[in-house]
């Protein structure tokens, strides 16, 4: 699509969501592990917004922040203190400068609002434009009075008459204009209501009384849905889940229990990979086609290549490669190493900073010990080589490829390619030492019992 | 509220139970991990009944014994043989002794109904009330013949007239009255009936005889609800856990996924926390404010203080004290340890009695081996102490603050502060000792096939 | 239930199954851990056909292969190219060779219809009998025009009059006759429509014709429900977990969170057994009654017997054969490891391929080391043992029964009953030399950060 009318957004997110009762601000909560004002961000960027402008409060810092570090200091504006929603706009004014061009208007309490769902918006060029859904229950939202596509008026509510309260076009907030249009048409609002609030909506009235063309454009009820207090934080990441998972079961994944499975917003998989009951991605998962992640496990920050099997409990974390066919098994963590094509670890280990080269074995119970209180450090496996069980590699160490450890050793110094190293106790038994420990350890219990 | 009439509560846990078709005694089963009959108890206590008399068959003695170590000898009556609801609440007359007040009736399978549900019943001082609720489906529960919130007959639904049936206001089974009154109007009631028993319901139509005012107060179905099934029971469980996530959402607690949050009834969440999917409280969880509760893990009697971050798959078990800050990993139990500020044991970790002093760090597969197979002993690790990974701490031992322990160690003696301690064998590297033994295990290998 | 005409079974199963966007052929998906293609073989024999011929397509060599490995060679009819239902039962007449009596024509992927459901079929031994449902939302189905249980025609939706779309009796697609009936009438079937192919259902219009009567017995819509893409699947699993879930508790088994519970199509669990939330059947487990399963754990190929308790986070695999009152604890891996009366392994653990004896205990990550890259060995820990925790049994190897195994112990040789074996580093404590580490590696820590 060529986009002839250059854009920009002004996202609101000066609320202090009190009703969230979190010391979090409410447009950094996340819906599917990316903080609700991201999406309304990526929703603006693939809408062509060559401006983007954040309406932030003074009272979050973070808020700030966060755009700062996204957008930079010229995405910021302040509002301060809050006078309602064209109060807001108004404040994003000033640093929107000289752009020429059309405004949208969007929220960053709003996190499933599509850059398609928008884009219709952008088709009226001389006038106003609103987003309006049809309510499922209209309540209190602002009606749609409509003439066809014109947009006659949004009525509110508690001033509707009966036959206007009957209408269930309702108005979502969100709102397009000529950026001239809009900011001139704003001038012109003011506070004269109960609560003493400059309304973004006045906008309308004021457009059609200049003769400038009015419209509504439609979305669903789900799509612009926002978010003011835990409950609808939970509703809207559960719609947010659903369309995840009906869009991979369409894509090709297998999935027994669709509904157990809790998407991130950039998760990637594969068509034939198969996902079992319970399983969690967090941020910067990709998965391949034809893996089979099982039941219990926790994946984020990591590649999975075709044919490798997951789980179950196994836990991926940032920096996780998996090549193809590899295998990690259960109660596994794996951090920041790269494992080679058909490397194993199965159980009961942690992997941490290095890389396992192509077929090696890593033994039940295996730590490779990277961290030392201060500092982080590397540990190599090579190709071929066999880690036995409950060995500790202590990093920086290197096991040659085709080199054995012995279960059990404690790993402080590079073993060559295919040498075999030991480092552990010598055993030695007691014979009968056992029945008297046992005799004493029972007398001790019974003594305690006593006291 | 100043409760100016001594009150009393009979709650009927006689019945057999057998449609549970479990070992277990009915009433004993749990609903959010506390027995059905204690939520019985809890409501009675909360209503300031100064006498709870729990009529028990002698079928079970654990419920019995379950109601003598709560309550005490004093609470039983014992119903034998069960010939029905007034044959109960008479077994309580001698028990109640010369009581004087008002008693309500209560059941031990009917674990959602709360204190506050039930007071109306003790409103009428003179007369007989029950509780009643609108059914959605009234099916074959007895009918509540009302005239204004005068209660003038109830009907079973097989003895109804069409008008009557079609009363949706149905009888819980839970009355109140004055004590004298209502074993008066019980004395009177006969088992001349199809199934020969004495029912409890009998006393409002000789209540009314006696010109005694005869009432209904409503509860809610959900609330009333009695568990006879298994499937019953599951029933109650997802309704008190659907109170919880709401209840906790609506207190700022932050939880992508609810439905997948399973909490006991004492379970204590602060606001700003955030509790992943998939995580099971179990009794006696205090979880403080800004808490992160991560994916799989499952808690029960432990504290968390603010800042924590718990999981994922992490295991804290009765006696486990979290400090500010402190970090719980993956496939790590604590079990009866305090951690200070600060404090972490991030991977696949036992920590089983003791202590573990501020920013102490204890390494990935360390194990604190707290049994010898009869005694328990403590494990003390100081301020800032390194406890390498895959150690085994033997208790009784304490490791001094600032001390380190090498990977792979067995700590059998104590550590002093600020020391480095080792105990673990010398690596040994034997060159090409793998490669031939690669080859022998290969050879054995194709033996075994061919044979 | 006598069968006075022999059977046979035709299962469609040459779909190309190209909607589910999978590598694995459709009817190998499966439903409750089993291939869809197995649960039609299973309804078929359970019918007591005593041929069953499996129609698959050239495109499949993976079908070809599973329907040889149950049941031989002679099962498999191949259809190519696919030219329609009619032309795929047509490849089954030269399989069926010179059986006499009546054949079912089934689906390789309608998973959930049952023996019980397809039996009426076989009551009309001259003629044609389909099995229909009761469409919620009959749509494009084919409707089923009756007269009494007479069939009188099966209409395509679009070639359907507005009152013959009014029917809601839809054509499942099941079909049953005599086995000469049958084919002959398949010979009359015609290619003669829009997409060119030879459809079964036409054999119904064929029948009449010749005067055969034609008739239709009903079977749920869930049960008929035909699986072609992975929402599908999805949802035919979901269907079938909720009446195994439903089927569970009626039996006596307590959940508190049945709709968080997945079973496999063989699971068994006995009555007074609690299966806590989050918990996941494969196939193969036999649980007793008045087990404890905990939440999160994974059980396939393992029975449990009465008394024990597993998890949570517990993993049993095939070959985990519990006995009375064993304890399996969080984090603990058992693959083909027999644990007598008592005995318990609490923590961390992997235990595989061995026994350990009644009432031994297993320390806190505790290996099993059963695997040298090459070869398995076993591992047998005998009656009232104590292994330490954190040690390495390397396999094969015998721990005597009564002996102890000091924690952090590597054991090689075996120990004799009643020995405390030892197989450890000693330790030694450097005084100071924690502090000088610490000083050190804060160093490197700032050098690094410079640089």
């Amino acid at each position: 699509m060529t986009i002839t009318h250059p854009r920009a957004a002004i996202i609101l997110a000066a609320g202090q969501g009190t009703r969230m009762k979190s010391p979090l601000p409410k447009v950094l909560h996340p819906v599917g592990h990316r903080a609700m004002l991201d999406h309304a961000i990526d929703a603006a960027e693939a809408l062509g917004c060559e401006r983007i402008v954040v309406v932030v409060g003074s009272h979050s810092p973070e808020v700030r922040a966060h755009v700062v570090k996204r957008l930079g200091e010229d995405a910021i504006a302040v509002q301060d203190p809050p006078l309602g929603t064209g109060h807001a706009v108004r404040a994003a004014e000033a640093v929107l400068g000289d752009f020429v061009g059309q405004v949208v208007v969007t929220y960053g309490d709003v996190p499933l609002l599509k850059a398609a769902d928008i884009e219709p918006v952008f088709q009226n060029h001389d006038g106003v434009t609103v987003i309006g859904f049809e309510a499922r229950d209209p309540g209190a939202y602002g009606r749609l009075v409509m003439d066809g596509d014109a947009l006659t008026a949004i009525t509110e509510a508690k001033e509707a008459s009966e036959q206007v309260l009957a209408i269930t076009a309702c108005n979502s907030g969100v709102m397009a204009a000529p950026v001239g249009l809009l900011f001139s048409l704003l001038a012109e609002v003011t506070n004269e209501n109960a609560k003493g609030e400059y309304y973004l909506t006045d906008v309308v009235e004021l457009a059609r009384k200049r003769g400038a063309p009015t419209r509504a454009v439609f979305a669903g009820e789900d799509q612009v849905m926002g978010v003011n207090a835990q409950g609808e934080l939970a509703q809207a990441e559960a719609l947010f889940q659903k369309v995840q998972r009906e869009t991979f079961l369409a894509a090709g994944v297998t999935m027994p229990a669709p509904e157990t499975v809790h998407f991130a917003w950039d998760t990637e998989i594969g068509a034939g990979t198969t996902i079992e009951p319970f399983v969690i991605f967090g941020p910067g998962a990709k998965i391949a086609e034809r893996v089979r992640i099982r039941g219990f496990s926790h994946i984020e920050g990591a590649t999975v290549a075709p044919g490798a099997e997951v789980g179950p409990y196994a836990r991926l974390r940032p920096g996780a490669a998996l090549a193809e066919d590899v295998k990690i098994g259960n109660f596994v963590e794996v951090k920041n190493v790269a494992m080679a094509k058909g490397a194993k670890a199965n159980h009961l280990s942690y992997l941490g900073d290095g890389s396992v080269g192509a077929g090696a074995n890593i033994g039940a119970g295996t730590i490779f010990c990277n961290y030392d209180g201060f500092n982080k450090a590397k540990t190599v496996v090579g190709e071929g080589a066999f880690v036995g069980s409950n060995s500790a590699l202590v990093a920086p160490v290197t096991i040659g490829a085709g080199a054995i450890v012995g279960s059990g050793s404690v790993i402080v110094e590079d073993v060559p390619a295919d040498a075999l190293s030991l480092a552990r106790g010598r055993q030695v038994n007691k014979d009968g030492a056992g029945a008297v420990f046992r005799e004493k350890a029972a007398a001790i219990k019974a003594a305690k019992k006593k006291a």
